[in-house]
């Protein structure tokens, strides 16, 4: 039992992208209901790796890719240069945007959101919002949040869960161009996890030889010899200069299972520069 | 010859990405040096590739990779989903950032750029000016114009060529965290360049049975088979789900040698969805 005053030994600390409203948090609440857990707002995705990296926070949930915008470069690049971390879950939500302001009637000369929001709803912009001047900021409810602290005449594009928190109006619902607007999200921790019995996804980073044409044929064959199934395959600047690159792989299965640690035994050995993730259970598609 | 008042015949015009004074802006001019060309500014890039598709521009200047930041999404995505489009020619340019601002003597309390300029440049900032807020825009240019145009204490990473135009002192230059710092741009065209002798690549965007373990792999080999050297490979989404990607193939050579013909034609004949971006010359590397 907790003395008073002492932070329960049990309880975890789990670091999301604030501020409060974001997908990202509503994301975290979903994912540890019921545990002893505390939530804590960092401001960029940087910042929630780093505070799982530094040992400010147990655990951290991150976006890595969402289904029409692709990748989220930030948290590829700072789990490949600066941190050394495992994913030890992954979970795939839908997202739905819809359209903030103060007040319905309003006019609207500035439409607030970030920018991968924006994108997801560019149709929509442009066909109902055409002369809207678009400005990023750092999530969708840090614009929800200076459209309610702002003057007249802006709107934020963000969760409608933000419009209760920050006092706004919904203009509109469902606005991104596609009802197949998914996000999947990791959670990040310093000790990859336990797994076993259930089907598992294994995620690692290398870097190939690209000065040697068919390098990267070669290490998909790895796979492909063992029938590893790779679910995903990115790639992002080296930062060695262009035409360099690094490569993020998930494949089906776990380190637990024999085909799939020869394989990445085997890419590890034909690697440059190597790292995993780890193995983690798999989200439902 | 052209009749007084009319367009005259030879001039083609060529779209980028404003306003004046951007790193595209640069690039254009410097790739149609004494050519008979008007260039036109366009709000963003997607701005830019629909001015080409739909005939108010001739061709387009648009980024599509920098060596820290990886591929300009928007760029990749309205060239597969958006428009029918060649590319028609490369060019590679360093990208030096300078701190420009009213008066060097300044206190700077806001620091205004484009998302990637910021991040470009963050270990200047973090040293230099740790305290000033960040603030994105669309483009490094409208960060100089709008400090020009606004408050003091407001500095904007930018060109050196933005000061001269906007009428801001250049406070600091070279602040980009490496000299790594090079962006590929691309020049776009209606029809495919007309190529032969010298050094090419060829660029194409296909859709692999991702539900069949392996295609990727398949897909590579028909290169690897032809000694075709893959350049660059890029994922992104599909747009009909989480889990279905298109992949961007950049190969050395043109369709007018065999072999990269065969490939492609062989690729072509393997992928669930094609779209040849063509050849053109290569840019040094």
């Amino acid at each position: 039992m907790a003395r008073p005053g002492a932070q329960p030994a049990g309880e975890r600390k789990i670091a999301f992208l604030g501020p409060h409203g974001t997908f990202s948090e509503e994301t975290a609440l979903s994912c540890y209901q019921g545990a002893d857990v505390r939530f804590i707002p960092y401001a960029g995705i940087d910042g929630v790796i780093r505070a799982v990296a530094d040992g400010e926070a147990d655990e951290g949930v991150v976006p890595v890719e969402n289904s029409l915008d692709g990748s989220v470069s930030i948290t590829l690049d700072t789990l490949a240069h600066e941190v050394d971390l495992y994913i030890v879950r992954e979970t795939i939500r839908s997202v739905r945007h819809s359209l903030l302001a103060k007040d319905a009637t309003d006019r609207i000369d500035v439409i607030l959101s970030h920018p991968q929001a924006l994108a997801q709803c560019r149709r929509y912009l442009r066909e109902n919002h055409p002369a809207a001047a678009l400005a990023p900021t750092d999530s969708t409810a840090a614009a929800a949040r200076q459209v309610a602290e702002g003057a007249a005449g802006r709107a934020a594009i963000a969760s409608a869960g933000a419009a209760g928190l920050y006092g706004l109006k919904v203009i509109a619902t469902a606005i991104e161009d596609t009802p197949l607007n998914t996000t999947r999200f990791i959670v990040l921790a310093r000790r990859p996890a336990a797994v076993g019995g259930q089907p598992c996804k294994t995620s690692l980073i290398c870097q190939i030889n690209g000065e040697k044409p068919g390098s990267l044929y070669e290490i998909l064959g790895e796979f492909a010899a063992r029938q590893v199934n790779l679910t995903r395959i990115e790639s992002r600047p080296a930062r060695t200069g262009l035409g360099f690159y690094i490569f993020f792989f998930d494949a089906e299965g776990s380190l637990a299972e024999e085909n799939v640690r020869t394989a990445v035994e085997a890419v590890r050995a034909k690697s440059l520069w190597f790292k995993s993730l780890g193995s983690y259970p798999a989200g439902p598609r």
